[in-house]
């Protein structure tokens, strides 16, 4: 079962100008800020109620945004939920027969487990599930 | 201050085969259906934690989101996040030049107020302010 919306990861083409809207429109400044090089992307992390928006900026031409970047310009690239457990989750839709991207978890930012429901199941929604449970994630991955 | 992300609007081309997917991804069904004919959408409501992913189908040519799915097909059409007062929201961030597509609040889905923040502002996301206070709610609009 899903618990929550965890995350809405929005790409954007100029990271700097972003958290300069992000911090005026939510009247705070982000809560954190990681280079995650692996992905090619900084991400910025606003706090709102139990969720987040994570500003996803390229740092180079092999980002894995700069596709959705060249393509559509700044926009929404993902949502992920929070779930207890992935692999669980994971098993329960391939078996309801939902088209996935990931049949088992890989490490997220932030030392996360997720995985991710291929955009075409669920209404053209790139949709990530994810699990924060720090000694879950220890085992996992 | 946003308080939570209230829902995300998911325009879907086949609003059955989208409740069909939800409800497999959420693991329960709709918590909500409903016509609004004023903007030519059936709005489909799934709860998940604080928050609620709102599918949007199309009920006719002149639909407000029909210009969407023909652009783009489904897909995450805005973000809304709740406020304890659209016209205090609305009218902070004017002051602080954030470009706006509403400078008064108007009636949303389900008798709420609403206001909306230029795309262009924020990222390219079509971005929601709503206030579900019916009280407020009442002497507004």
């Amino acid at each position: 079962m899903l618990q929550k919306i965890d995350h809405i990861g929005v790409a954007v083409p100029d990271i700097e100008a972003a958290i300069e809207a992000y911090t005026q429109l939510f009247g705070v400044g982000p809560s954190h800020r990681e280079v995650v090089d692996s992905d090619g992307v900084e991400t910025v992390m606003f706090e709102v109620g139990e969720s987040r928006i994570e500003l996803l900026g390229a740092t180079g031409p092999e980002s894995k945004i700069a596709g959705f970047l060249a393509r559509r310009g700044g926009g929404i690239h993902h949502v992920a939920y929070g779930v207890e457990d992935v692999q669980v989750s994971l098993d329960r839709l391939a078996a309801q027969g939902l088209q996935l991207l990931d049949t088992r978890p890989r490490r997220g930012a932030g030392g996360k487990l997720v995985g991710f429901v291929h955009p075409k199941a669920v209404s053209g929604v790139l949709t990530e599930l994810c699990q924060d449970d720090p000694a879950a994630a220890a085992h996992g991955g």
